[in-house]
């Protein structure tokens, strides 16, 4: 996981890169941040685990939130659309999901992840369904994000 | 480590956490996130790993910044008090410091780090001296957030 977080790090050089993580709680930018010299890309981030975080400081809409759920593409997208503005940077990677142990109320199982990817230029999001324990699933979706990462810039 | 967290979700029932990071980049989030049901309690952090989202985003003043540096007790209970106020919570635990390779330019060597805590009724900092690698620094840093929580409530 490092090496490839090492490996955002040196493609990106030049960009800004910031976070906005629910399900990882922090664990993207951990690992990001594991990289000795990661300060020359990585911002910073906005940790977003409850509803009330999506939507006040990321900028989530709140209709998005009521409609789809926290676990969904449209929340996904406007959490690294939020934290693009927010944190001033370049390219945003977002993560939201079910780690476990309990579904939601939209049907979602554990182990469903919507990942958001943002830049000037783009804004997607892309469903996984991973499986395994909650640690496994938090990985799952941190080694996800960084390959996304990888795969747009 | 995950036993604390444990602790540190059980002790704080029925009041709201949150981070503010610099050096560990999210890994007090993630280590808290990592207990299941860690969403009765911790609501999000900010990850401030540059001046410019503690300053923006956490209210971090810009002279304490420019007269301290960011590793310095009243940066680490600024970004504790902002933490606080920007994701509306009752506690906060805040952490910059240098995990290496290099020092910085107020003389500060590896290892320094800086953990803050923020309540209503308490605002502190504390200052510790870590060694090893980056890995281990910060390690103790977010072991010792754990305990500095667990000490003020």
């Amino acid at each position: 996981m490092t090496q490839k977080a090492s490996e955002v790090i040196r493609k990106l050089h030049g960009k800004s890169l910031v976070t906005a993580e629910s399900l990882t709680g922090g664990g993207i930018g951990d690992v990001l941040t594991s990289v000795p010299g990661a300060s020359a890309v990585f911002k910073g981030g906005v940790i977003s685990y409850c509803d009330e975080v999506k939507r006040e400081v990321l900028g989530v809409p709140g209709d998005d939130l009521a409609n789809f759920g926290a676990v969904s593409a449209p929340v996904a997208r406007a959490m690294a659309v939020g934290a693009r503005r927010v944190l001033n940077a370049d390219v945003a990677v977002s993560a939201t999901g079910l780690a476990g142990p309990g579904g939601d109320e939209f049907g979602n199982e554990v182990g469903t992840v919507f990942i958001g990817y943002s830049d000037e230029k783009t804004t997607i999001a892309e469903e996984y369904h991973f499986t395994g324990s909650r640690e496994a699933v938090r990985n799952q979706t941190i080694e996800a994000a960084l390959e996304l990462i990888l795969e747009q810039t």
